[in-house]
């Protein structure tokens, strides 16, 4: 069965023919200087084509603040035309083959057909995510002070009933897992007890972990502040980490970049999470203030690669437990969303692919002899490393685009659909 | 005239007959402790009685986040309705005289009706707010890319049409300035140009100022992010007062609590502000995170004791020279706003009375003489004085309820009109 | 057999004399107030009688920072003019009956000797603390590159018999706790790998652990930065719960207020390791941007406050399990640190006895409607009581001054040690 | 005259020779990129080789914390093997031909002999570092509480004559500025005014701006915290920018990278004060929670970049107005000083050479349109390039060495000196 693809494919290799040579040349310097170091450029390439990073369906909308949302042209109206998006942004860019789905803003009745419409594009489905910090129509309890800690039973079996739902919807669409995450918590002091909350949070989510499959995994995020502005529930990595142990093998955590205060390591928490076995995966974003779901490396692209050599380094060490779910999470709210999703999974697979670049025999001896400036200059040499030429041509090499954005705006794609979709004044589902 | 008073007088009575005694004894034994420091408690009643803080028109709606709004009962639909909740706040708080409006959110055909409506409940009006940092359906030109800043000329002369219009709107009320706040900046590096926006900014706000009369004001106000994520255009109070020195006499800053950095001293803003004459006055709520817009006096009543301790001694250094505006600004997103309104202002002007009991004369001799913990101690010994009793008696003085919540309880007031306002959905005028 | 008291009894007495009488009226008044809210003032003065913090020994001397320390008069030259401050401390204020040493800095030849002059000031010995953050002039390995988690063994093994050195001092003294707090981390990205770090830390631990008597505690200190500025091994409290997990139900975790990144909630992790049976105690200061070890109290008396909220109700939910060492850690730079640290003591006494002050039941109750406002304001409401009487007359009762700061003044103390003990330019024991 | 050399320039040009042609290599294949994207690379390798940042005498001394010192081997003793070391510097690293003086750390009797002991090395003087914020032996009055704004006018004076004495070596040295940083702040709300301190900073001030010859400049330093912990009397641009201003045209401000509140965007805090036309300098580190004086570039190289945007952006539009002073200022405490300045001094000249990349006149189109997708492109690939080659060329062409820490390394210098300089215990001139 051949992939529909919704970018002209003759464009695309059109597009590449006229960058090729300059990507050759590049490509061939590059490979030039890491074989004097030692290093075989083709390895890195083919590393570079097996990365991958989901895409959120919600990631295509454009996003807002609580002060307002600006929409753009041509924003997906429901989960197909966000298919189809993410279907455009792993055509030209090669490193978003599965897309997250969230609950219910994805919902559709027929779920066999939306499994249909994925494969259609070569597209599969990643975790799947609930949805308990909103009120829907249909719903008979609210949400306002809180879901799965609720300090009502019924509230809190319905947010229970909620995410055996998605778990359920997911089956049937070949998801392998369900990322919880709450805005569970209090504005004020003293609104809720921290100790009984938690205890309803951790009785509630037993529930829901009764119902992950076998071949399943459950993950947690945890995040400082927001919506809660006094506590949060699951507010840091050691709450996620006694929730997740709690629960059992099947839960793990979800980093999400922002949700982390001020000033924390965020790349010695990934350590730590995977040294006790409780590494899931990532929300990857960046942020400068708070949970600002900005672009993946916009703000502080060595920090990424910081967490990436804790990776490359957690799957050297042991492999064997190695299985870290990776998506995108970002609010585009200036951008084009195809732009900027095709654009971070780029900078995420960068931070990689350096990642790779590092020494880690000669970084463990520096540090075995607290040679400090070395073992720095090790990570640093290569940060600095410009592997741009690999990420372009392993994206060449896979059938996508050398330069996607330039192929992208080429292709006309937003204006077409701007034509068919119709502007939405709402808030749309980039809202998260 | 007699004021129209949403609330029963009679009940009012009532229920301060049942807490007058014991308030009474409270108030001698404060009034015999404070006698023998040298205080005079009347005095201290009677300031509290003048003193007042502006409740922001959107106040009275049910706050949300980016993620969700969830409403309450009854909430106000039009700036009359607004105006009838908050002349339920004054009625019982009686430290609340005036509202400030939200231009285009409270915009009305009859101006002179709504400044009657105020006036039959005994309210005036403060500022006026504009809104530059949303896109309304009449407008021609977006503010996606910023307003008073934006790089479009057109954008620009829109935005500062529509602050003209705000100051024209507010001479027909009896208001007495504009403040002006943009969400204005970027979410990427390279965005925009800092130094080419803060020029485009200062020259549409020349054509403001312009238009400021003579006998008002023109508040500017800085916040470090949001909804921008990387680069703010009025930062923080080093850009608010370049701003106000450039434009000229009428500009001054205006301090929202949480609109700067982790950890900064704004108590020392505050300072600094008043001696470089821009302090143009506050925007009282509380923190933990950032904006987060909590009930004032809920997370660090102490910082709000500092803030009022620099005013109180710039008071009395420069008398002539002192006339901040107070108002409240907060988002009510899990209490009754009407509740978390009266409670907030009493917190605010808790703290202004605590202040007043500070020995200057003792703080400014430890001062000179180095005896830091003399020094400290003055302070301390202001704040842990329990000045409960002498809100409670002003507010009984002034015709308010001694325990305003617990009256506005008995009342009735929120089932009341909510069965004569329908909830609603949408973001409502409670999202700042 | 009579206790050795370095002030006058007579003039506290005095002193008291002059006092008392203003003390009763409050105290009387308060009283009566408190007893319209059903609460028994004689109960609270009990507690407050009834609270104990530790001393640490070199918070008697001048703290300073990297760039300078400024000697104050008469500092205490060893561990005997230590326990003298101390004393003084005790003496006057009546809630610090314990001292917390630090080895090396208190290694004294005669352990029975040392005993002996702290029971004949009627003190005990708190926690021991163990020093592996700085090199001794005996010592054959350095801790330039870390201590129990040095890459050598040599080093961590330096490490190991340090801590079971000041084990075994401590019996001899009474003390029962070992209080670990290293700096081990680094200042560069890559310098060493975070998992073996770890992994050598705990495994030096167990050593350590191993020696920890079967009737001792030992209490694990965690710390985000400084001396180590880009990771540091126990940097938060969730690696510091894995650490005590690890090593067994003796090991437990001590949070300094002073240790956590800006923004972090406090005291939701007070209530986490409580719930999960980790709580080991508490380093009390107060801070506004990082360890600024400030007196306790000066900067947010409220989180204080929600601190102690937590203590108060972990005891009433499980008295069995509730346990948990109190010691004050500050540096006094600027204030004479026998003031500093009897205000300090004052100030934690006073947030503990607020904290009694919290209707627990009505507060369950509002938490289980979700009335925000009324849970709040059961928290507010103790707050704002001014318990200073109580305070005053805990001290009274149990023999020392109503006012403490002015009757050590008057004691003239500090001018008697400056003539006995002449200033030292070194940076003595205050800097930590 | 010939300039000394510490190290032989026959070791140098071996290693050179050897590196030499792998560099001709990568620099060849970078120069043929970039001539595709209209660089021409050999205008940015003479860039690069007139880039100068100076050396703080203190830096080439190992560093350390309030906690411990743990000094380094062979670490100079006086200014003149300061210097020596700072020629090693310079002769390896050649883009650091100036020292920066701390007085009194550096204070000599024969100026004249340091002066020829500096340009034997062929090294200069670039400005003069004041120190009130010890105390030193021979002085009479105290900073503990603070200096140039001390309440006590004595103490204001001898601060002020201290600083008019730095300027007076100064000229001897051919120096032409004065950097005035003050620990002046306070511990505890209250210990002093805000107002009054800050008034009488300015008046002390104005006395030493007397003092400032006409072709010097006075650089003002802002710090948010340390060693005061509640307040600083200049704490951020703000203050720092109204203090210069008071002063005059001479005096401008000086921006250390570590010395804001967490999240602050300082290339904007760069980009207004050049607008406003009081950008004196920099002092270069990098850090991750405080003042943490860690190598520049070491903790966020993306930042350090787009200070630099910002940076070769005023020189473009204001050439006659941009004379910024440049100077590392870092706390070396884990590596060797040598090595990490040399480092150091590269990493932001890499930064600079990254900012010459930027095609700024597509950066402005991208912003005129809002192209904020390519506006922030522009800005990545000019940072994603890897300008190594550039730099070690530059280096190699001025007679430095291709990789200068191999280099020093092989030189053996660090093992010479560690046997001519014995080892010292104190708090050396590196904890800054």
């Amino acid at each position: 069965m051949s992939v529909k693809a919704p970018i002209s494919a003759d464009l695309i290799a059109e597009q590449n023919d006229a960058e090729i040579s300059a990507l050759e040349s590049d490509y061939t310097a590059l490979g030039a200087q890491l074989s004097r170091r030692g290093i075989d450029i083709d390895v890195l390439t083919k590393a570079a084509m097996n990365f991958a990073v989901a895409i959120p369906s919600w990631g295509v909308g454009t996003g807002g603040t609580r002060f307002a949302r600006f929409p753009g042209i041509g924003e997906p109206r429901n989960i197909y035309e966000k298919l189809a998006d993410c279907a455009v942004i792993q055509q030209l860019g090669r490193a978003t083959p599965t897309v997250s789905l969230h609950i219910p803003w994805d919902k559709v009745d027929e779920l066999s057909e939306l499994r249909e419409a994925a494969s259609g594009y070569g597209l599969g489905f990643d975790a799947m995510n609930s949805n308990t910090f909103q009120d829907q129509d249909a719903q008979s309890q609210s949400y306002k002070f809180g879901s799965l800690s609720h300090s009502d039973a019924a509230v809190r079996e319905q947010a229970v009933a909620h995410n055996l739902e998605c778990i359920e919807i997911g089956q049937k669409l070949g998801s392998k897992a369900l990322t919880v995450w709450i805005g569970d918590g209090t504005n004020f002091p003293g609104q809720q007890s921290f100790t009984r909350s938690f205890e309803r949070y951790l009785s509630a989510m037993k529930s829901v972990y009764a119902g992950v499959p076998d071949d399943w995994k459950l993950f947690i995020e945890h995040k400082i502040f927001e919506p809660a502005f006094y506590s949060t529930v699951i507010q840091d990595w050691g709450s996620n980490y006694l929730a997740a142990t709690e629960l059992g093998p099947k839960a793990s955590c979800l980093v999400d970049l922002g949700h982390h205060a001020p000033n924390v390591n965020i790349e010695m928490i990934v350590a730590r999470l995977f040294q006790f076995g409780k590494l899931g995966g990532f929300h990857f974003n960046d942020s400068k203030y708070g949970d600002d779901d900005l672009d993946s490396g916009s703000i502080n692209p060595y920090q990424l690669f910081l967490v990436f050599n804790e990776l490359v380094d957690a799957e050297r060490h042991a492999p064997e437990k190695f299985d870290p779910a990776y998506m995108l999470d970002q609010s585009h709210n200036v951008t084009d969303p195809i732009e900027s999703l095709i654009s971070s999974a780029i900078e995420v697979q960068r931070a990689y692919v350096q990642a790779l670049l590092v020494d880690h025999s000669a970084l463990a001896g520096y540090q075995d002899e607290n040679d400090v400036m070395m073992a720095n200059r090790t990570l640093k040499s290569a940060y600095n490393t410009d592997v741009s030429p690999i990420l372009a041509m392993a994206r060449q090499k896979a059938g996508g685009a050398i330069d996607p954005i330039v192929a992208f705006r080429k292709a006309g794609y937003r204006d077409a659909v701007g034509k068919q979709r119709p502007a939405s004044k709402g808030s749309g589902g980039g809202i998260v």
